[in-house]
């Protein structure tokens, strides 16, 4: 059972950071803001101007981590897109790493796509519970995984609030199932209809 | 037979509004960027600011149409994404309209995805030919093009050389055939490859 605020309304934070890969992060963004998920773009730059994405296309975050008005804890769930810089950025981050533990442990949904998956081995919730974890990332970091996840190469994987994904290609999957888990497999699948993906949910 | 310049790099536009569909503009941009497509992410807007899209992303532009540094006539392609309001700004620009006019006229690459395929109309494209030309669009806005058009419902259709597509989607469908036409298929399967797309070009 994932944990959830009792706000109507749910929240998610997406964190961004130059390098991150520009279509996971909006795909995730758009299709949660389609479900009404409220999304806090958080950069965690020091900058206060737009974040270039791993493509070059540049982003304006809502926000920037160490913005007092951000309060964190008041989120329900954290996104970590990929995009080699942005997730060793991500990876690397103290905060970022501590959000990452604390959600996971409050039983929030925490979520990696791509390279963004080494963020979950960063923040060292593989050693948060007594059983291995299942998680999958982007062939490309498999090798830096797999000794210390199940390593999965389904689509999308869920293990209990610990939800991973591949790629920009598995990105409308991988936030489909976020609504599900947030809101509900309804609202994805309204939200879903009017997009014209190939599949169904 | 599209025409293309002797230049080994291609070169493209996609054009961006306020109210422009993020996933359909984000998703073209990377996608023809990985395949060395060089592209200039032009906005209309009159402001110098970032661009703020359909579910609130804000997207720097590269350049605004109207800046002198920008040499149209240089591109190979123009691309028109969807996002209701966005779709309309682009298509009521008179400048915007003679760019896709002018490209069409030069069999250069005009392509639209979703509500953009209205921009295809009134830039009066179905008026150039003696024969109905084919296109696609979101369905929400079919009512408005079925009259002028062979209305298609595949997910990307190519007529010459006017490439369209409907919603978000589509989109990895819609730029993956961008860079067959401009580059390659070889190349298309090459940027495909690590995308961990679920469909085979």
């Amino acid at each position: 059972m994932v944990s959830s605020s009792t706000s109507q309304v749910k929240k998610a934070i997406v964190f961004i950071a130059n390098g991150t890969e520009e279509m996971e992060a909006i795909i995730t963004i758009d299709v949660l803001r389609r479900a009404s998920i409220q999304v806090l773009v958080l950069a965690v730059e020091t900058s206060t101007g737009a974040i270039t994405c791993s493509r070059n296309v540049r982003i304006v975050p809502d926000a920037y981590l160490g913005d007092d008005s951000v309060k964190i804890s008041t989120y329900d769930a954290v996104i970590i897109p990929g995009g080699a810089d942005g997730a060793a950025t991500l990876s690397q981050n103290a905060q970022v790493n501590s959000v990452l533990a604390e959600f996971y442990a409050q039983n929030k949904i925490v979520a990696a796509i791509c390279a963004g998956s080494l963020a979950i081995k960063s923040a060292g919730i593989q050693n948060k519970v007594p059983h291995p974890i299942c998680l999958t990332s982007h062939p490309s970091v498999k090798d830096q995984l797999k000794n210390d996840f199940v390593y999965k190469e389904d689509r999308v994987v869920v293990d209990s609030n610990l939800v991973t994904s591949r790629g920009p290609g598995t990105t409308f999957e991988f936030a489909l199932r976020l609504v599900s888990l947030l809101v509900s497999e309804d609202k994805a699948r309204e939200v879903a209809g009017p997009m014209m993906l190939n599949f169904e949910i």
